[in-house]
């Protein structure tokens, strides 16, 4: 086992109209797709499409979709031993309209996504002690991933998503790498806005003052940036791979951590830039083709063996 | 065949959450809730719950709602020789976000309930030529629907809804009953509101007009008013069944529809104050619990058999 994820599954039903609807309105829209989401399963599907072993501890429901889901994460050579369909829930779902103009608006009911607990984590031991990679995220209930974090031996990486105004600094010491966007890292931190590298910067070092061992903030099309714990402290920026048109943001920040989760498995020998070089260009893969999991790639579409730059900031 | 149903069936789901999202947010709900609906099927298995020998003739995408739409009115006991779920296409859906107030706002995707065509009524003739009630609705294309009432030699009733402010006069004349409740009825005549049985009579007056053959309103609390197109016209009301607490009134219109429709196959003999009020007493009891087609009774439940009031206006 490479990498295990241990967090959330959703359910993305997404509808297209014109417009966004008001309170008391009926609209009709004109398009509707279903998707496979969570940050949890999408991050483990992106490794697992760059040939990670994987393995997924996430809770279903028992209707449609949570056996659809089983299906689809057996599809994509994940382990899903621990991926549970509980009784009487309904599989976490994400009611998403989306206007002309872009703007949408979403309803998240995370459902079976609740029950992820403690006891999952003790559950799968077996998998816990062998796994080189733990991923967890923040849309399962939290002193379950903190006993995740805290029973792993291997690399850990919180991608601490959606963020939270207080975040128990146990978690965020619990995990080897902390791993958050620009929008993520100004919320944890209390930084105004981090738009520049010079406020990810700072985002940085508030974030090591409070406790994190290493921190990676993703800054979309600027790429990424990072610090390791040890002193003193070096801050590197691993610029993003050129991108000619975006066609789709969606679970771009996902296939960078499900890369960076691989890369850390699998090549922990390279230099941290190489890693989240590698990763940035899975996520630029990413925005370049519609879809969440539909758009994270194999590692020949992602060019994945290339010397990557950087800079200290 | 009994009751023959030309319409639309659409999968519901509901989020329900404390508030409605504002466009931009992502607001996490309590509790999604999926279900059968479309006025075409909720008439169908409305009549088919009271023990009618019903017919569907309807379009579903070819994913996993058209496949489990279909079995589910098998197990309704409708006769799904014309359902077809058409390739590529996705099954009607409606998306649904209700808040602790109870404002909602709703987004339909048709999908395949636009392919509803003229070829199909030609398709199912052996049905439209046995079938003793039609049921059409205006959740199809307007054309198909036309073609389905003027190839009909029985009863038909049309129930136009969702209301359209010019509802083409072929449409109006070519079924036996133009049934719509009181906001449709304002929409289609152009009344500016109906809230009493005083402007009920207006409407009908309007609606006779227009070329209605038979007219009747639905008016909630208040139940349903009709005029036979013979002269002398009267204008007869039938009141609602009294209800302790209304529970959930989704589906409630549909299920008046698709119990006139059984009343009308099954007891044709009757007065038709007899029928309406029958079927009044059908929708009270679908007020009365939740869901939309799961709130509808079979003949027990519904206490059928029954001598109505009526009152000349």
């Amino acid at each position: 086992m490479e990498v295990l994820v241990f967090g959330s599954a959703i359910v993305d039903f997404v509808a297209y109209a014109d417009r966004l609807p008001k309170a008391g309105e009926t609209l009709h829209g004109h398009k509707f797709v279903t998707g496979y989401g969570g940050k949890g399963a999408n991050q483990c599907v992106a490794a697992a499409r760059l040939g990670a072993k994987c393995g997924m501890i996430a809770k279903l429901g028992d209707d449609a979709w949570g056996a659809n889901y089983l299906k689809q994460l057996q599809a994509e050579n994940v382990n899903v031993d621990y991926v549970e369909q509980c009784k009487g829930e309904t599989t976490g779902i994400a009611q998403i309209s989306v206007a002309n103009s872009g703007e949408n608006h979403i309803v998240i009911v995370v459902g079976a996504n609740n029950l992820l607990s403690v006891q999952d984590v003790k559950k799968a031991k077996n998998l816990f002690d062998t796994a080189k990679v733990l991923i967890c995220q923040f849309e399962t209930p939290l002193n379950a991933t903190l006993e995740a974090l805290q029973s792993f031996k291997g690399i850990s990486i919180l991608n601490a998503a959606p963020a939270i105004a207080q975040t128990p600094p146990d978690l965020i010491k619990g995990a080897t790498i902390f791993c958050v966007n620009e929008t993520e890292a100004a919320l944890t931190t209390g930084c105004e806005q981090i738009s520049t590298l010079e406020h990810a910067k700072t985002a940085m070092k508030k974030l090591l003052q409070m406790g994190a061992n290493n921190v990676i903030i993703t800054l979309g099309a600027l790429g990424a940036v990072y610090v390791r714990g040890e002193a003193p402290h070096t801050f590197i920026h691993v610029p993003a791979v050129r991108v000619e048109k975006v066609v789709d943001t969606t679970g771009a920040g996902d296939a960078f951590i499900g890369a960076l989760a691989f890369n850390m498995a699998r090549f922990n020998d390279l230099p941290w830039h190489q890693l989240i070089g590698a990763a940035n260009r899975v996520a630029a893969y990413s925005v370049q083709h519609p879809g969440t999991q539909a758009s994270f790639p194999n590692p020949e579409q992602a060019y994945y063996n290339a010397e990557y730059t950087w800079q200290e900031l």
